[in-house]
């Protein structure tokens, strides 16, 4: 299982404002790159929050790479796939369109008839942990799904955890020439945060692209 | 009068940890660029959070900067300016040394005995803003004191608000390759944060250095 954390943030590193409104922070060039990413994933990966806050849609853009996708014998679109404790992803939420295969990581705290309604939705639901989901145990069952590479997407909270578990291999951040500021607003790796021992991370790419820079780390 | 924030932050734009101690985020080819910063600024500039936190010297360390400044007829030392509005900074503060001048940026809210306690630690106390310090008002008042250019080296809500009055001219970070994470933890711009309207920045630099790289942005 390889899982690639990609965000964009601002110079102060923040993924958006302490409204949590989406905001522009990248170009057309970052967008291309995200969707090529993408395409080379076998899943794309959210918080519930970002589900919340963007309803995302979490799929490639370009028929081409769709083309391609099916090409090589995968679905035209990789897998979306929510971290939801409580399944709070609302009904009419565009991850649920019938555009990709949708998959729900959720916890026992969900609740029967929640699993049930988001199985006559046509999602997957995979359930792991009591009162949250336990990120290793459901991560490391989506390979019975076809699934080996997740693309993460944010945000903050998703993305900390999945740092915390030792889960992350990659990190692409973009970085816009700009400042947000907020000591509300989400940044790039929320949660408790780390004291003691950090993640090291491999500097391992420096690219200029849009207004700012892309950063490629593998983690260490 | 020209300002430059400089400060090093983790990948996803944290100063330190939630607990606020200092940790060290960049390395020795970073240390020296801020000495040289330093000896190039007529004052270096913090929040009293910063010298809560770290109790800084803020001075030049190599002795053939401090000749090179006394060579061209400055202070060995630039002036260090701690934004204070209730005079906190401790009697005992390394701020306090007699290796630079001090100025306390304060309010109204420090009270008389405050600045008269300072002013008989040899600080100069500029008052201004009822409560808080007025950035615009007090910094404008720096010339008077031989000071042309400030280098602010933190934390978090005192460069959020230079920014936010529109004083901030060049902004330098060093991103080091780690994750830190925090909700909590202190971001390079803290403060409310916007919301709508974001102050633009340029990239001008983009340099790799110790295992990080150095972003040096104008702002716009
Ligand atoms: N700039 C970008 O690249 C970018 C990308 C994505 C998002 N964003 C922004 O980020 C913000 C949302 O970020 P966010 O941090 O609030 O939300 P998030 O990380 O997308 O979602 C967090 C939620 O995921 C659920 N979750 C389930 N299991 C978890 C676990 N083990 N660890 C952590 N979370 C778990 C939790 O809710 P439950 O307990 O209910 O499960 C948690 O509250 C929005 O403002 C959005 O616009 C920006
Ligand atoms: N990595 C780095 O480069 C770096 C650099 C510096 C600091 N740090 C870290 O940053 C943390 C401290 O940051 P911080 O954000 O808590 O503190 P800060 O920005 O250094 O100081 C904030 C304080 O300054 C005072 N202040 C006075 N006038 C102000 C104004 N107009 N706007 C904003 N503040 C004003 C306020 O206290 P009053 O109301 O009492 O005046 C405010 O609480 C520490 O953890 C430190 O280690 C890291």
């Amino acid at each position: 299982m390889q899982v690639i954390v990609n965000a964009a943030t601002s110079a102060d590193g923040k993924l958006s404002t302490r409204r949590r409104e989406q905001i522009a922070i990248s170009g057309a060039e970052d967008f291309d790159r995200v969707d090529a990413l993408r395409t080379d994933s076998d899943a794309v990966m959210v918080g519930v929050g970002t589900v919340l806050a963007d309803d995302p849609s979490l799929t490639v853009d370009d028929p081409d790479r769709i083309e391609a996708r099916t090409d090589r014998g995968d679905p035209p679109q990789p897998a979306r796939v929510v971290a939801d404790s409580r399944l709070r992803t609302p009904a009419d939420a565009t991850v649920y369109d019938d555009s990709a295969e949708t998959i729900l990581l959720t916890s026992e705290a969900a609740g029967d008839d929640a699993v049930a309604d988001a199985r006559a939705r046509d999602a997957t639901v995979i359930v792991a942990g009591d009162d949250r989901v336990d990120l290793p145990a459901a991560v490391g069952r989506l390979p019975d799904h076809g699934i080996e590479r997740v693309m993460v997407e944010g945000g903050g909270e998703l993305v900390f955890s999945l740092f915390e578990a030792g889960l992350v291999d990659e990190l692409s951040v973009f970085v816009g020439s700009l400042v947000i500021g907020g000591r509300d607003a989400p940044t790039l790796a929320d949660g408790d945060g780390f004291v003691e021992s950090f993640v090291d991370l491999r500097l391992d790419e420096i690219e200029r692209i849009d207004d700012g820079v892309l950063l490629q780390y593998a983690v260490s």
